[in-house]
């Protein structure tokens, strides 16, 4: 009935990798001549820049986390790939408010793009922890993840959940905070690893083509 | 003459997950201060959300599908590339009727555009009915795989052709039914699975890649 | 020196299902009120389907036969690296002739639009002649291909030079026979098969990951 | 705490193969009758032409010696995943500079295209550095790379790193001069390669799946 995960992992790293390629297509090229010099139509597409180079390490950090979860399971059931097809549902439409986020980033209506652009984490979110749910309840984990394990990661998933809905809140007061917030929330997820035991880092290398 | 699945799966593989994240591409981003506030205009756009979700829920049960029929077959031949590349043209093919739904579905021309987006599922089951035959007349499938797990098969997607058809017919009348019964059909092919053997899912975990 | 193919082919294989899938998105959305209704807008594209599809089996008799040349080679060299760059920069390159082929196969323009399609194939084949020869020069070859199977691989790629240019000639004057001649060369292309020797499709399965 | 890095290969080819085949979609279809006829059209793309054949083969070559440096590393941890992560935002970068380039060619904005164009290598080249240095100094080479093996390479990139940023600064003079540089030093690049260990590749061949 169930099976290793190594097709659905290299279903969810090529959707992971194109996602991240994709967004450089949201930024068109400026048209020399028209607005003053070449030049300046580089530097006034900074917005764009910074979208872009946001959205993919936000890409990064959970393909990462996404990578860490899923050498925990051992085995895919037809819930785990509904619930990893919506985690990858986020995945793939971050492309959307990042186009959203450039093209309001030096403009009036900042707060409602940033808020937007917040509030696809929150769902997002919302997707890991049915992902992490789907695993616990199928009891889909490999035996060397203890219970106490479990149970850290699933309070850090709620964790996050809640902070995403914070930021997403203070966007609309001051969205270049909420932007800042959610790049230091990733930059600490980066630090967390859970450690299933001492041996399985090793055997994984082996298991994983 | 023949081979292993793993190169055709791999390239499949990567098909389904290109096409499934070219969707986003489609929705393209509103203009604050044209017509009203940002806000309003992502709202907007909530037939593309759900022409975005609807597609991406067919690519991935089609991935499933795909997946879980591949398990049960042993070697590749050059009629089997073909049958397969068929049913990858279909796959390919989903952005665009999805793209025009999108566009159409808050419009008066509502029913040829759900009209046009089921009929292309016609077609697609059409290019699954023939990659099962080709690999039923290939004699392709795995030898745990008897004949009447095979027929089993065979019908079952041969009824699925019908219900495609009759979705498409009934889209002219009722469009939004007929996507609401897409739906329907495809949770219920998730609960399908066809067993080969009970040893072939380990067997299988350990020879795919 | 040298090294397995696994990760060149792996790479080729992404470029491939990549470039198959983008050819879609070169179709876009005709606007139903515009010019009539949406269906007549839908009929109307037909040139672009056409152009679709032809393009996709392209793509894909062009991956089968990189696949089957590169089931032969034993290891991985820069100038092996380089050549087969080649062949994929042609590969990459198919969804814009594929775009001016659409855009002007109903058109006054089709002959040198069919003509600058079937010319890319010149350019294509030239790239994979080089690769072949790349291969034989680099003594490349697995111990099992002999001489006489080397020869003939050589003179079959050299003969589907010599049409490519012919039919892109042909296409300046009856260019709708040119595209049929073309589906015609690599339905039959389809038909060959280089044999190594027969314990070898075996080992390669257990080889390719 | 470390792991093989076969996953984190496979995330970097999916990268780069989509990275060097959506090039092809900043070249848009002339349209016949507008401005004389299509051949013409066709021909006055050769700026287009020429930047995607340019940055498909500085992707080509980056992705070989990405390949390369990998093969030398016996572990992943969070700092190579981020440093790598930087080193793949420069490669998803790239069809940016690429459609500068390819609008300004023929223009008489040419110099600042190019140095943006060459400037987006010098970050890359800073990322890559970065990428070695981390994987220097999380000693996260294989046991067989020796130190002056290490040293070669660490001065090798950057030493390039160094000639990136006189291209750009030459770009500004003599824009022409500047690519053809970039050229001669990437296939100056392609014949350099770092050898760990007679029996290596070998054993790399076998462990990469």
């Amino acid at each position: 009935m169930t099976e290793g995960t190594s097709r659905i992992d290299a279903f969810s790293d090529g959707v992971f990798a194109i996602a991240i390629t994709l967004l450089i297509l949201e930024i068109s090229v400026p048209h020399a001549g028209v607005e003053g010099s070449l030049w300046t139509g580089l530097v006034a597409l900074w917005p764009s820049y910074l979208a872009f180079a946001l959205s993919f390490f936000v890409i990064l950090v959970t393909w990462v986390t996404h990578h860490d979860l899923m050498r925990l399971v051992r085995a895919t059931t037809r819930p785990l790939q509904l619930a990893n097809g919506c985690a990858l549902l986020y995945v793939t439409f971050i492309p959307f408010p990042t186009a959203v986020l450039a093209a309001n980033l030096g403009g009036s209506e900042v707060s409602t793009a940033v808020a937007f652009y917040c509030g696809t984490f929150v769902l997002g979110s919302g997707a890991f922890n049915l992902l992490v749910a789907t695993i616990a309840r199928g009891q889909l984990f490999r035996p060397e993840v203890d219970a106490q394990t479990i149970g850290r990661i699933r309070r850090g998933y709620r964790i996050t959940f809640v902070i995403y809905v914070a930021t997403t809140l203070m966007a609309l007061v001051t969205p270049l905070l909420a932007l800042a917030l959610n790049v230091a929330v990733r930059l600490h997820l980066l630090r967390i690893r859970y450690q299933p035991a001492p041996s399985v880092p090793r055997q994984e290398a082996q298991l994983t083509p």
